[in-house]
């Protein structure tokens, strides 16, 4: 790239000039009117979600390039999809920047985040760009839904088996070791890349939605007779306790977590000890699914979906979050959101 | 109000505590899932919009009050979907908030928000709150249409009579007065209030869409006999004089303006001389339509709706927009957006 563009700051262009930088990573057809038009499909439910990141607060050159920053984004709001059980339709970027802001920078976080949609067949179909002291990403996305299909938090039931569709821990362990790479020393190149990508480049578990159609459908031959709507369920974006928590609080549950049957990426094995559950339950951003289903269905769906998946406790009458070692080497412990992460905390 | 609760910040009581105060303007059906789930009609396409407002850039405490600040971001948001033909299902709220804003300056930001979307039957449902260094509302509207029912940008006839649904200029008034309370002495109070209202509670013309489409449906007693689909149009949020040459440019088509159809505000006669034109053209923000019929469907809309809507011109085949005075006292005048608003301009 010539070093000139590559200098370019956002005021040198003005507002109609990023604008028309950008078009180029939205369908054509969706340009130029007040408002983009989707169709959608008959008797499917709309869902809604909306995220709002702040330069400094939730992202940072330090550990996310342009690129990464915007796939992250993008993955974290199509996350809220999957979570719901939503296909995605498309996503709006409004967007605030400092005049001083990189055009490149731009354009470079709109090639993260489409590189991310297009992964999952959607696209940008609008937005907004304004000056702004600080640069600031809002993102809405949109999705369909069959009502019945609809993932419900509040919709678990005492005996359900809770089942996680990956390894937890893997984005937290990612940001350590890009925040201190002189840690893990024991790990090989690929288990290294592979922690960083999991922080880089979430990946948002849309691809599990079919297979949970398949195994909830009435004529589906993979239909196992326990099945029941709505499921229940949520993404891990703000870690595995929380969405336990979060699910068990919504549906007046309690749950059960097997110490040892929480997934955790293999390379933990000889890098983290006390760490890796740590991280697994309280790290966020691995963008799992955590799903509450009749043991039945939730051993099915365990089977269709690829290793780290799992089965890790089941759904109780009481209403606390018991962590329980069936080895009995550590005691019982209660979960609690505390551990967790609160924007305005002291 | 305790004066202990009206200083309390938003730091004081985290993100979690400030969730819980903002519920009550939500719909209670949409609280505690990763998204929310709206239900669109069969048959009808979705329609998505955005914007972001950023304090000091979009909105200060001098002109706008908290409420207002609300009303205004919900009502150029309905604009927006009006603009397009669609009826709201609901908005998106994104706020980035510096610890330090009072809780009660967030709660009447949403009280006028929800006053606003109230009038035209729709809600809040969804959102984001982060912290930010810089108050920053990124709002996305969600509306439904009949497909065969959008207004487009794109498709103005030559020929066609332009339509404005009432005065232009108001909102750039009142601001006026806002900021220089010693301008219009010669006002009486009520023509004061009703231009300070312009600019503080701009009214999408959302009440517009059921009349087009008693003109414009085939089976309808007020069918004229010219009408054609899809009409040409878009709101007047950035200025009269944008919108016309933004018709005329999607449109690849000219437009003649005539100087004295633009309806003003009544009380422009006895203050403003050169201004009244140039606050009508360039002031923006009166959030009324400008569309684009054939002349019989176009008489027929203004006579149905209020004072202030008149035709102001008509669709030419050149490509330029050109203000004319059929009196011949004012020379033709070719007007462009360069007199308009850019974001980054120097």
């Amino acid at each position: 790239m010539n070093s000139d563009l590559s200098s370019q700051q956002v005021k040198d262009i003005g507002e109609q000039g990023l604008l028309e930088r950008l078009q180029r990573f939205c369908p054509p057809e969706i340009i130029g009117d007040d408002a983009a038009v989707l169709v959608t499909a008959p008797e499917q439910s709309l869902v809604v979600t909306t995220d709002v990141l702040v330069d400094g607060v939730h992202f940072s050159n330090v550990t996310t390039s342009a690129e990464d920053a915007g796939w992250r984004a993008a993955a974290a709001n199509l996350s809220d999809l999957a979570a719901m059980g939503a296909s995605p339709l498309g996503i709006t970027v409004g967007l605030g920047l400092p005049g001083e802001v990189r055009v490149s920078w731009v354009e470079r976080l709109y090639q993260g985040m489409t590189e991310c949609l297009q992964k999952y067949n959607t696209s940008i179909v609008g937005g907004d760009i304004v000056r702004s002291p600080i640069t600031t990403l809002a993102i809405t996305a949109f999705g369909q839904v069959n009502p019945s299909q609809i993932i419900r938090r509040s919709a678990a039931a005492v005996g359900d088996a809770i089942v996680v569709t990956g390894v937890h821990g893997a984005s937290r362990a990612g940001l350590e070791l890009l925040l201190h790479p002189e840690l893990g020393q024991d790990l090989n190149d690929a288990e290294r890349t592979a922690l960083i990508l999991a922080h880089q480049r979430p990946q948002p578990r849309l691809d599990v939605l079919p297979i949970l159609q398949k195994i909830l459908t009435p004529n589906s031959q993979l239909l196992t007779s326990n099945y029941r709507l709505p499921i229940a369920g949520m993404d891990s974006s703000d870690g595995l306790a929380d969405a336990i928590i979060q699910i068990c609080r919504a549906s007046g549950v309690g749950a059960v977590l097997e110490r040892r049957q929480i997934s955790i990426p293999a390379a933990f094995g000889h890098w983290l000890t006390q760490q890796a559950l740590e991280y697994a339950l309280y790290g966020g951003e691995d963008f799992e699914l955590v799903l509450c289903l009749p043991q039945e269905s939730a051993s099915a769906l365990v089977q269709h979906l690829d290793k780290g998946a799992a089965i890790v406790g089941k759904i109780t009458p009481g209403l606390t979050v018991v962590l329980h070692d069936e080895q009995k080497k550590f005691p019982d412990q209660v979960l609690s959101l505390s551990q967790g992460f609160q924007h305005f905390g002291q």
